[in-house]
């Protein structure tokens, strides 16, 4: 076994982040292709990058935040965030007293930790179902929370949605849509509304998923709880800074629907290319993956190596070969060795999907004529 | 009156964030003097913005942080937040459980809000003093604060510092530093030892504050409490993310303790220019400032002028005039209408104060010569 540590984990992501700075240093950041969809996106021009150094880029940045904003979620204000979660946090110290019924419902368990934490923290009770027959509302209910798209991208019914809202507004209570990659996943490729067009009172997205934006949370909804909410955002320092939100604002308006439609129907285009040599990719929603055993499986050469240094090897190949970032290369001690191509990123777009199967196929060939001799597979990693 | 509203403020805000605009599309950025004290910085090379699009991006410059932030603040560990207010939350949730007390020296009171509300978010009993003969440590302690340096940039006295650190050691209580300015302004200036060389458990700095960095928190410390607090940081979306954890770096990397040194001893030599013409300029810890009623004290010309539409106006012929940026002109609706010239800023750091006292007086007197006209003075806000 190579990788047999944290600390080997920790030695391994090094070596990936050196040669990530040598291909950006000897050949640019056009050699480079990231398809971890985890990068974030940080587009600035120079004229803005000056402007940020005073008093009033920031200013600027956040009334021209205000007017994309609103046209990408709707809504009457927009408050931008450090993270989706602290602006679940704020909406729910904000808007839950203690003691009170918070009510969930999403297409698919579980629901994203952040909701039942903060609920947690101000003494909230905390209900969720995925079942749309058994939500019901309580006496004494804050909150309700529907989840627009869930972390593996399933998707609610529009109709469950609009009535969910009733529900919650027949009894004069306030609706939070966590919207997180649903704003775009939901509107453009599923043709949906908008969560404050279908009677949200607040909703958040994530700008950093399924669209070139940085990690951060983009709020629109009522002004009169947007108000109380920046509050709470102020007081425990939960907003984004200006540098976030400037990629935010550029985020959005780099946002191209049409690219995201192509990456949804990309993605089984890229499967078949795939599907012809390999047996063991599966499709997610924006891309493919290969598991390390599924890679273990498609290998009838002897070897000694573990499934996840089989991962490991080949994410580096992909990387030094071709310049192809996935993340058993570069990732956290403890991330996951499945190496996923996400054709939603950036990078992505403009890929030939037949060329980048022939670097995959290539990089493989690679992989079995080095497995036999675990010290060049070492040299590889480290 | 000319400033009547919130309205008539938002409305001035955007004349001064025009004319700043104008005067970085024309002349350039160098043609800026931001005296404000709360712009904040934000260094960043092409090579480094570059990186900060892609996955390693992040990770290169939080790796980087750790050695720089802990040269700069002791400690083991170093965790880049998104404000000093998100890591005092952070550390109270992780820390500092319901029911139990939390007990705060400093200098004078009031100490700074986010502390007494975190405790309040989780249940706790929170004390504070600052008379040193008055602080005791009751049973069922959780945590120990000391603040550094006061939002007044009042300074601890060192060995108070030491004794309470000890006081709290003697019961096994972890001792939290809120050095916010302090981090520089007690060891550049007042020579005083590291919070974490002290002793502190934890200590957490300001990054915008007398340093060219960006509103954000830094906290170090011992390596099992960060990382305790770390997950708090996690869930709840407190961290710093990438562009601003990039513009810490630099900040930290540019921070000059001749210059801050310089400012402190230089608002002396200024001050003393000033006197020369006017009366009613008085000293800030790091500058200067004329209230709206001392300016008002400063003319014998008979007008219609409220002060604050005075002290409005002279910010305008500064920031026209002069490429000046003082709050006045460009602060949000409530902010206060007193001019500061706060010489620490990275844009003051180079001002001849001969000639910076000069445009003051040039000023002046166009506000004389203009404050008759009621409507001219309106053409200079709107």
């Amino acid at each position: 076994m190579i990788i047999e540590s944290s600390l080997d984990e920790v030695k391994k992501r090094e070596k990936a982040l050196l040669i990530i700075r040598d291909i950006v240093e000897n050949n640019g950041r056009e050699s480079l292709y990231d398809l971890t969809g985890l990068s974030g996106g940080f587009i600035a021009s120079p004229s803005e990058l000056s402007l940020l150094e005073t008093y009033v880029g920031p200013a600027i940045f956040e009334d021209a935040l205000q007017e994309v904003g609103i046209e990408h979620m709707g809504g009457e204000k927009i408050l931008p965030l450090n993270r989706t979660s602290s602006g679940i946090l704020a909406t729910i110290l904000a808007l839950v007293g203690k003691g009170t019924n918070v009510v969930h419902y999403l297409e698919q368990l579980p629901a994203h930790p952040s909701i039942p934490r903060s609920c947690k923290l101000v003494g909230a009770n905390y209900f969720e179902t995925d079942v749309f027959e058994e939500f019901t509302i309580p006496d004494n209910t804050s909150l309700v929370v529907i989840t627009g798209s869930t972390m593996d991208l399933k998707v609610i019914d529009e109709d469950e949605f609009r009535k969910v809202i009733e529900m919650a507004h027949e009894k004069n209570i306030p609706v939070m849509v966590d919207d997180a990659s649903g704003a775009r996943l939901r509107t453009v490729v599923f043709n949906q509304a908008r969560a404050c067009d279908l009677g949200a009172d607040i909703a958040i997205t994530s700008t950093d998923k399924l669209m070139p934006g940085p990690r951060g949370g983009l709020m629109a909804g009522r002004e009169d709880l947007i108000d109380l909410i920046k509050v709470k955002v102020n007081q425990f320092g939960l907003e984004a800074q200006p540098p976030v939100v400037l990629a935010m604002l550029n985020g959005i308006k780099n946002f191209s629907g049409e690219n995201l439609i192509k990456s949804f129907s990309r993605k089984d285009e890229f499967f078949d290319i795939l599907d012809k040599r390999f047996n063991n990719f599966q499709k997610t929603p924006n891309g493919v993956l290969i598991s390390p055993e599924g890679l273990s499986r498609e290998i009838d050469v002897d070897h000694n190596l573990s499934d996840n240094d089989l991962a490991f090897v080949l994410s580096f190949i992909l990387l030094e070969d071709y310049g192809i970032i996935t993340i058993p290369a570069v990732g956290m001690p403890g991330a996951s060795a499945t190496i996923r191509f996400d054709l939603s990123t950036n990078d992505a777009f403009n890929m030939d999907l037949n060329d980048l199967g022939k670097k995959i196929e290539s990089s493989f060939d690679k992989l079995l004529s080095v497995i036999g001799d675990e010290d060049k597979c070492r040299e590889i990693i480290f």
